[in-house]
């Protein structure tokens, strides 16, 4: 039986830049018809033309003419309207860091002070520019997400017609808020979708399994499998997929990340046919992404076979989640 | 200032064998009078032979005659009253471990069936040998010690004669079950004193701060402060300090286990001064261990000074915690 996926986006993805940047970019390129690319390089993308010069690295990278970079600014507070109209047929969404949270995130916001990003926040709803947001507090690990979900709501409310898009969740009650405002949308890990704390530090310590947000627990996960599965219509698939070099991974101190771009497909495939069916992965996997974005995507078939697959122990100098292990799932044509 | 420790006891000490044996006996036994051994090595310690000859293998390796190894045995069901009265003079305490829950703890108790245990147990209780206990469930890795409570409480409760240690308490559920059972007493480490799972997994990921139990959050740490920093009668420092070879910690998949054994004296005073005073760190240090096991320890004199040190990078292949960093006080003088 072959399994067709078509125009697979990942709405939320690291590319970086320089050398890594080559090595992945195709990756992801190959398989996937868009994704939305992540301005968190050092330093951070803030201008037009440092958008645009990233554009052409990426596209030159990514050795695929069906593959569009949906590309991001890092959000700033003083960014004016004038800005932002000069730049808005360029991007998809600008993204916005708490300070500090993670990996190249120190510019970003401090605190959420409504009279500070108002200015901005109106000119992105009027202009009709999505504001993607890491929704992470400076709290305990474990509850970052959660304490979070009252800026979700004050941004939520304040800003009725700007859609938000809260990245990466995790838990249990970001699902929940999903349905409580209309302007309040999500993407999904995959390996949020696989994983729990218990696989990151329930046995050994696994770095390649650690990322921001941390995973949570096993009813959290469930919650995220929930609306996944039935293929949620403001839910999409993002895989934050986040390179790194295996030394800063393997080390005193271990970066924050997991790389799962080239194999996302083939495990969502398995996930999907085990536990829902391959119209609701169509829709977690493109449908979605393209209403809500409100964009069209080049055409691409990706066609997958039951068929095992032994995952790389590294693309380039990159660990993937699952390395070296067998799964059930292999690309077979792209076309 | 000087400041003096009596006597300076380690009641739950990881030595291994072999050649990290003899990288790490001396360090604790140069500044320490004392150290419970704790018996999971590969194979665990179950007969009076094996034990006897770690027993010397530890004093040989340790090049300090004014330490004692207090030699534990790797608790079986199936030990009889004859077994356990043959070797009751070559032991302090016998281990237990549930099957799986850390290093080298395969051969450990499956299920707490009482019909299974209460045979051994009794014994144990009627020729006064301790029962110390890794109390964790195979449950979610934040809950496992909170679950053991139902356990323990049995344990205490069946057996009201037998002395059970509660070994490297991690939680706040933990310290409250102290002053319920009269039979209940427990260890606490010097990095569950100092760090929460913040440290561990909250900004990078610091696979020298993973053991087991994992830290927990902050109100578990100022519950496990509060009862040593008063020198709890109930309570005793026991540094779990485990090593692991570098690579075994930098790594994939990466071991758990901190190494803090050769600054724990330093360290210790360093958190005592500040929020206690030296007699309640003499105390946990020593007299507590000394009444609950009710042993005799050699002399030793640690004559400590405000003086900064910084920690080295590693001794031998094992990393410590804070490697490399300033800390606040030195060892002056042994003697």
């Amino acid at each position: 039986m072959s399994i067709i996926l078509n125009s697979p986006l990942d709405m939320h993805l690291h590319l970086r830049d320089g050398d890594m940047l080559k090595v992945v970019a195709p990756l992801s390129a190959t398989s996937f018809s868009g994704a939305v690319i992540m301005p968190n390089l050092i330093p951070p993308i803030t201008t037009k033309d440092e958008l645009i010069a990233y554009r052409k690295r990426v596209i030159d990278a990514s050795k695929d003419s069906a593959f569009t970079p949906y590309m991001t600014l890092f959000f700033k507070s003083t960014y004016s309207k004038e800005f932002l109209t000069q730049v808005k047929d360029e991007i998809s969404a600008i993204k916005l860091y708490p300070a500090g949270i993670t990996t190249n995130s120190d510019g970003g916001v401090s605190g959420f002070n409504i009279d500070e990003l108002k200015d901005t926040l109106n000119s992105m709803s009027e202009l009709n520019i999505p504001l993607a947001i890491h929704g992470e507090t400076n709290g305990f690990v474990m509850d970052r997400e959660a304490e979070f979900i009252s800026i979700y709501e004050m941004l939520a409310s304040n800003f009725p017609n700007l859609k938000i898009i809260m990245e990466h969740i995790t838990t249990k009650e970001s699902v929940a808020l999903l349905d409580r405002y209309d302007n309040l949308y999500a993407t999904i890990t995959l390996h949020h979708l696989l994983i729990t704390l218990d696989d990151v530090a329930g046995g050994m310590l696994q770095p390649h399994l650690f990322c921001k947000p941390i995973a949570k627990r096993v009813e959290d996960r469930e919650a995220l499998r929930e609306v996944a599965f039935k293929g949620h219509p403001k839910v999409m698939f993002g895989s934050d997929s986040a390179p790194h070099p295996q030394h800063a991974k393997e080390a005193s101190f271990c970066s924050a990340g997991v790389f799962t771009a080239p194999i996302a497909l083939q495990l969502l495939t398995e996930l999907f046919i085990e536990n829902s069916n391959l119209d609701n992965l169509q829709k977690f996997i493109s449908t979605n992404g393209q209403n809500i974005y409100n964009i069209k995507v080049p055409k691409k078939r990706v066609i997958l076979e039951e068929k095992s697959f032994i995952v790389p122990k590294k693309y380039g100098d990159v660990v993937p989640i699952y390395a070296g292990e067998e799964i059930r799932y292999t690309i077979k044509e792209i076309k």
